[in-house]
């Protein structure tokens, strides 16, 4: 947990006025900087001291065989890891032979600031070296989204106090040395030296390293160019080895005198193009880059930026703080999300190596989410990576015994990587929401050529999955049994209702867009026999629900278990999964994150209120959000069943998961689930939108106290809609003159033009507040208005996340 | 499977006429000799070739670490290993120079003879070397049943066609080298070179090795000494180096002329004691054995034998071959159990390394249903091993959350070595079945002293981790949430019925006790409340019926679930395990080996007789036997429920299970339960034995139409009962002059003095046969009558075990 008063609460930037060594890990991940494609951890610009040096491209992987103590069919042999690639983020600098390394000498300054409008991390120190000289480095970093290959940074160092001999060091490092692995499942392994080199070289000022992963065979080559600005007198000179590039510019700097060094790094990475292909690529990259030069970068950059926050943005008046966590989250989003072009978006983005960098179904399910009403080429291409992965998701639902297609619970490349199936495999509902993201997807874009094409594969495969994993029992009812749900403290159960419920969506959707699509169908063996089997699979699908106690039991038999001893379990006993066995939380009520309630946002129609109502009161006493995926999701269900104050608990939870590091692991990456999670709080939750699949969009907006306005723009069928929620009523409108958009509010349908469309909102009456198990309670923090914290967060440690 | 005409049917012996170099490794377990103690593969005395090398000690291990791709809190950290320990079977022969090897130069004849009474391996093989000299090789093997520590072979070598220099090398080798581990789960890990040199050297004729493990640290000494029987004049000479001892015997002997040397081999290992102690320790035995001298202990080793069989032979007229294979069986589990002495019992007792030389529940539930009615005294040593690692069993139950004891699923010396929790640690009815082991004991023998103990202590701390493991739900059922059972092809369910109605027993039994030795149970902390918390869960136990079907559910929701596509499954695709994962066995109904079948057994009056006929047919129907633990457990309850001549089937299988190498890996080991079963399917089956904690012994005996008589003793407080079974009448008869003896017959009581009491057996009415899975029935095979099996045996490979 971030304690120190560390970050300011500002609208648009992320700053830290202190450095603090200790935090050096969580800030690298928080300030890491990306565009899907290239992703640099905050490493200090020096190279050390460092929580854990990364720089990572996205699926660029090493493979490692996975263990097993006892074997079994079907279990992975080898998983795919995220590797820390070639480092061209150094730039050493030394002072009188002195080296720039801020555990020596004195720091009288030291600042970094994240800025969401620029996308680029700065940083000015002011340092007295041991030998007391006083220099000031200033260095602005940025990885470009317009130049998908690109990352740059200006970096300038100036006297303080009189003439100095400077030698600046920019360097290309591959194989950096790596701290020891935790023991810790949520952490990745490291693997020492995954690069094997193949050539390196310079040549005209620009020098680059070729190098090979040892096992999975691929070639990356990353290249550096620099740009020097100074009227002092200097030298250059150039030198390459296997491992490192090295530029040396050294020469005397008076006092107040500047030498500044415009550093450009090219990355390129390939299965299958040769040697000299990607050698070109990079080469040309750099030379763009170059030719457009710092200002230039820096110039597209904000401009990508300005659309961006002009499509995405959201507004609230009341807390400032939650509006500056809430542009953080969306800036980490559109960083993992904005350049991935057909690959997967990690769980952590490419800030950091926690889970091996693997993709889970949260990136369907929680970052798209908001990618596809902010950004919908971004969502479309994670749908098309998935499709990509559709041969070898056959193949593993073959190996399974199973039809259609089985996507793996982590991958990077498309590969199964769960080393442990009853929370990996058994977790067939990654196909549900794989395929809710596809409807999801259309009904927001009404993208016709991808719903006939991509998208109906992609629900006729995971449809024929449902249908081959469950059966009608003797009574005719769907069943799917022994299968594992989003609450990973039960597994292997029969008929979880998200599961259940999610698979009868997907058996709906594939059958619906086979009809609509019947010549692709067609092409894809669809016959109108299989298409009744969904249907009546869907129709007949199990929903376990406990009449003598009126709520949906999660999966069958739940409620009959025991209750989770909550007031026998110390506050630092806390994420239980680190201090009870698996066998004793899977017999037990006890709720890691959402699941049944999931399955109330994400289906809203099989639930009456009352259910709703009923089923959220019973599960918050069982939830105890040992994971980040869970805080989110109960705020938009408390919003719903009139909980407002809980719900903006919840979503002050989730925005502050990296600004605090409220689950203590921050330092392996930020959590991009929970990041997209302050937007699907504000948006579905005080924002009531839902997509129900085929029908119209629908808002049902309603603020907490604390809120006195929220503003969000959200894009359907390619035009931004903007929803205003005041506490007594909301307003639409449509940013373009064309056809009256139409939509629903709460149950009433409404058509949005440019003129603002108001309507008010019902009075709801006040429900009790649900009790939550003892200590597990959200933090309730007053909101924050424009207050600098530079005294301690309230949000403070109370041991509810240990 | 073995398919050769490979062992003519004899009554005390297994013979095996032609040495088969392809069934190397089959024979050397099913010809291993053991005394509990040590265990001595079948290898050649020449040491090569071999299928693996094997010489073991029982509880002697090394630790290896358990490697995971997924942490788990409580999952072990390291595994125990039953290593190789220093061979001292080796006997090499040099004929001219020419090493005798059966790979080279031509054999003659070679023979092995296993003796049941004798308690002895010979061997002999007339062999001409590639030069042409023949010689006739003899050798007799024995692990002493009464001498604990020693082992000897008598080794005899004989010109039979003129004068020949022959060199013999006798030695000890320590760290053979092994052949690679395989990936199945059911073998084990080889560790390489497990044994580090202490000392070693040699002492007017006698050597020996000194090791320790690597990481378990036990120190293990092995020496041997010699007599040497030849009118040849002889040279001889030892030497010593770390990981060999080797006396050398060198000579000529002309055409006729016979050498012979006894060689005594003596076996200590230590955790605690010193160098010296475990050297003198081994020194003693030694002396003691070469003083008794190879006949001495031959006389020895089959009085010891005489007295066993005595005791405890089955006799059965109609089937020589099952004859033979029950003697077989139970003269492997005497080797197994004999002079295990507070160690435990592994699966494949001291044959093999199969699991790793683990102990399972099956050591209590089969291996001492024998041994506790023919070897009380070696049935109590186990027991009394299992409570030596009670301190160990608190550790874990309270590392897991519960009180009590938690017994390991898998050990050596009481550490939980499983590493994979569903069918390991989830499996807690191993505690159970060590009550119900405890139960049974103290009913066969009336051991007062046992049960206030030992006994208690067990019964306690088993039926404390119950009353822990399992809560009362809202309508005041006693539920078992989240466990695994006997059918590995399930698991984490709840309410297993085996494991309930086991519990049930357990926690009745311990109130029982509790309140028969009211000061111990003050001792251990026991109430009345406690007793009285015990009575209610086991009076409120839940146990699973289905009223639709009208049979039990296996566990809740099991009848629910989709039947496994038999139909679908070629007969290569089994074991299943193999071809399936996890993840579908355990959501469908198919059954690996007998779950509430065993119930049935081990329970008999939870079930009526109805519900038995048609709870044995419903999952005949489902039951697959992928495991050697199911066969016996069937033929008991298809006799009870009619069904005798598919009772004698099952017991064909079981009996037979290694000597036909049905399940393919007798190479890794004997099937030690299977072959105790062989027993229990006779005596438990055809004699209908059952025990009813607390109340008298009962049988109802009832042949199939192939046998016509059947004997079997059993000792029951200290006595033994001769129990003789016609097709249409049983006789009873204590063979002392003590007070009669109360038993029951057909639920009649009975007192049984020295005069024969006979019995009608009520006629039965016939019961069509339950069907088994398609493929999966067990073989119709014709009873053997005396026949030589040097035509393929009957019971060949039809696909039915894979």
């Amino acid at each position: 947990m971030i304690q120190h008063p560390a970050f300011p609460v500002e609208p648009w930037s992320l700053r830290e006025s202190t450095l603090h060594r200790d935090m050096l890990a969580q800030t690298e991940s928080i300030f890491a900087l990306a565009n899907g494609h290239i992703g640099w951890r905050a490493n200090l610009d020096e190279g050390e001291p460092h929580g854990l040096p990364g720089s990572y491209l996205n699926g660029l992987f090493e493979l490692r065989p996975l263990p097993y103590a006892e074997a079994g069919f079907g279990y992975p042999e080898s998983g795919e890891t995220m590797i820390n690639v070639t480092n061209g983020k150094v730039i050493r600098l030394l002072v009188d032979d002195e080296p720039f390394d801020i555990r020596y000498g004195q720091l009288l300054r030291h600042e970094r600031v994240l800025d969401f409008r620029a996308g680029t991390l700065s940083r000015q120190a002011d340092w007295v070296s041991p030998a007391g000289r006083t220099v000031r480095v200033t260095s602005v970093r940025m990885v470009s989204f317009t130049q998908r290959s690109i990352a740059a940074i200006r970096y300038q160092v100036e006297s303080l106090d009189g003439p100095v001999r400077i030698v600046l060091q920019s360097e290309l490092v591959a194989n950096e040395e790596l701290p020891p692995a935790s023991a810790d499942p949520r952490v990745a392994v490291a693997l020492e030296a995954p690069l094997e080199s193949i050539q390196h070289g310079h040549e005209g000022g620009r020098a680059g390293l070729m190098h090979r992963t040892r096992r999975s065979g691929r070639s990356l080559q990353v290249a550096m160019d620099h740009q020097l600005h100074s009227d002092a007198d200097l030298y250059q000179s150039y030198e390459t080895r296997p491992d490192l590039a090295r530029l040396t510019i050294g020469g005397r700097i008076d006092r107040g005198q500047v030498l500044r060094l415009d550093k450009y790094v090219g990355f390129g990475w390939s299965r299958t193009r040769s040697r000299p292909a990607l050698q070109d690529q990079v080469e040309g990259a750099l030379s763009v880059a170059v030719a457009t030069g710092w200002d230039g970068l820096a110039a597209e950059q904000r401009g990508y930026l300005d659309d961006f926050w002009g499509r995405a943005d959201v507004e609230l008046d009341g807390d400032d703080e939650i509006q500056q966590a809430v542009r953080f989250g969306m800036f980490h989003v559109l960083q993992a999300g904005a350049r991935a072009e057909r690959r997967s978006i990690p769980a952590k983005g490419l800030s950091g190596t926690g889970y091996d960098g693997h993709t889970f179904w949260d990136s369907e399910t929680f970052v798209l989410a908001v990618l596809t009403y902010t950004m919908p080429d971004a969502a479309v291409n994670v749908l098309r990576w998935r499709h990509s992965t559709l041969p070898g998701a056959i193949d593993r639902a073959s190996q399974l015994g199973l039809r259609g297609a089985a996507f793996p619970w982590r991958t990077i490349d498309g590969a199964e990587c769960s080393a442990y199936w009853p929370a990996g495999t058994a977790a067939f509902h990654v196909n549900a929401d794989i395929a809710a993201a596809v409807t999801r997807y259309v009904d927001a874009t009404g993208d016709d050529q991808f719903d006939a094409g991509t998208g109906l594969d992609l629900l006729v495969h995971t449809a024929r999955l449902w249908h081959s994993l469950g059966h009608h029992d003797a009574a005719g009812k769907f069943r799917i049994d022994g299968v594992t749900g989003p609450d990973e403290y039960s597994a292997i159960a029969d008929n979880n209702v998200f599961t259940n419920l999610m698979a009868q969506a997907n058996l709906r959707a594939a059958a619906r867009s086979s009809m609509v699509h019947p010549d692709r169908a067609k092409e894809l063996g669809v016959s109108a026999d299989e298409v009744a089997k969904w249907q009546a699979a869907a129709d007949q699908m199990l929903v376990p629900y406990d009449e003598k106690l009126g709520v949906h039991s999660q999966a069958e038999g739940f409620t009959n278990h025991q209750v989770w001893d909550f007031a026998g379990t110390r506050p630092d006993q806390y994420p239980l999964l680190a201090h009870f066995p698996y066998f004793d939380l899977y017999r037990k009520q006890v709720v890691k994150q959402a699941d049944l309630v999931l399955a109330m946002q994400t289906c809203p129609d099989a639930f009456t209120a009352e259910q709703k109502a009923r089923n959220f009161a019973y599960y918050e006493a069982l939830t105890v959000r040992d994971s980040s995926l869970s805080a989110c999701t109960q705020a938009v269900i408390a919003a719903e069943t009139g909980h407002l104050e809980l719900a903006y608990d919840y979503l002050a939870e989730t925005a502050l998961m990296d600004i605090a590091d409220l689950e203590h692991n921050t330092k392996d990456g930020v959590h991009l689930a929970a990041l997209a999670g302050a937007w699907v709080a504000l948006v579905t939750g005080f924002g009531g939108m839902r997509n129900r699949h085929g029908q119209l969009p629908s808002f049902a907006p309603r603020l907490p106290p604390a809120l006195t306005r929220l503003t969000f723009t959200v894009t359907l069928r390619g035009r931004s809609l903007r929803v205003s929620v005041l506490p007594d009523r909301a307003s639409y409108l449509v940013d373009d003159d064309g056809p009256a958009m139409e939509i629903m509010h709460y149950g009433e349908p409404l058509s949005v033009s440019n003129e603002p469309q108001e309507r008010p909102i019902p009075v709801q009456p006040t429900q009790p507040r649900p009790s939550q198990p003892p200590g597990r309670e959200p933090v309730r923090r007053m909101p924050l208005r424009g207050q600098l914290a530079d005294e301690p967060l309230p949000l403070a440690d109370q041991g509810q996340k240990a």
